[in-house]
C-alpha cells in the first residue's frame, strides 16, 4: 500500500486521540497524550511494515500517521480495535517506569495488525 | 452536571479529534486540526450550558474540554453524533473566510445538543 500524505495531517490527531484513549484504559486515569515521531518511527522499524527507503526519523513518523489515518479512514480498522490492540500491549508494561517503550510497542503492533488485515 | 477536571487532558485530544474529522468531511480534504482555548470559550458564551461564575478564558475552555469529553465518556453522545452535528454547523459557513466564526458555532451548537440531552 502506498501511504498518501494527505492522510498525514489528520492521522496526527487519530494517532493523539487513539493513544490518549488507550492509555487512559490501561492506567485507569482519564489523559490526554501525544505521540511523537520519534516513537512512531521507532514503531515503523520494529513492525513488519513495507516502508520507502531513504526516510529521516520524521518522515517515518508522517509515513505512520499516514498509514494508520488511511486504514482507519478506509474502514480496515475500527477505533475500538485501534484501542484494543494498544491498550492490551501497553498492560504488559510498566507505564510510570517505561513509558516510552511501551508505546513504541504498542504501535508497532497496531502497525503489524493493520498491514495482516490489509 | 458539574464537569470534572480530571476529563479535560482526554477532551483536548477528544476535541481536536472530532472537529479533525468534522471539517474534512465538511470541506471533502483530510485535515488535522486544533481547537483553541478561546473559540471553546466563546461556545461556551453563546450556548445554553450552565456554567460556574468567575472562569476566564482559558478556564473557560478547559470547562469545555471536560464537558464534551464526560457526555462523550458517559456515552451521552457518540463519535458519529457529535461529528455529525460540527459538520452540518460547519457547511452552513465559508470555511476559508470565516472559519473562527464557523468553529464558534459548531461548538455552540454540540454543547446545546448535550445540554438537551442530558
Amino acid at each position: 500500500m502506498n501511504s498518501e500524505k494527505k492522510f498525514k495531517a489528520f492521522g496526527d490527531s487519530l494517532l493523539n486521540f487513539l493513544y490518549s484513549l488507550a492509555k487512559s484504559r490501561a492506567s485507569g486515569t482519564w489523559t490526554g497524550e501525544k505521540v511523537s515521531n520519534s516513537v512512531l518511527s521507532q514503531a515503523l522499524i520494529a513492525s513488519k511494515v513495507d516502508q520507502p527507503g531513504g526516510l529521516d526519523k520524521h518522515e517515518k513518523g508522517d509515513f505512520v500517521e499516514a498509514y494508520i489515518a488511511q486504514a482507519w479512514i478506509e474502514k480496515v480498522i475500527t477505533t475500538d480495535e485501534a484501542v484494543d490492540v494498544l491498550v492490551k500491549s501497553l498492560k504488559r508494561h510498566d507505564l510510570e517506569r517505561e513509558e516510552k517503550k511501551a508505546v513504541v510497542e504498542a504501535f508497532k503492533d497496531l502497525l503489524n495488525c493493520i498491514e495482516k488485515k490489509r
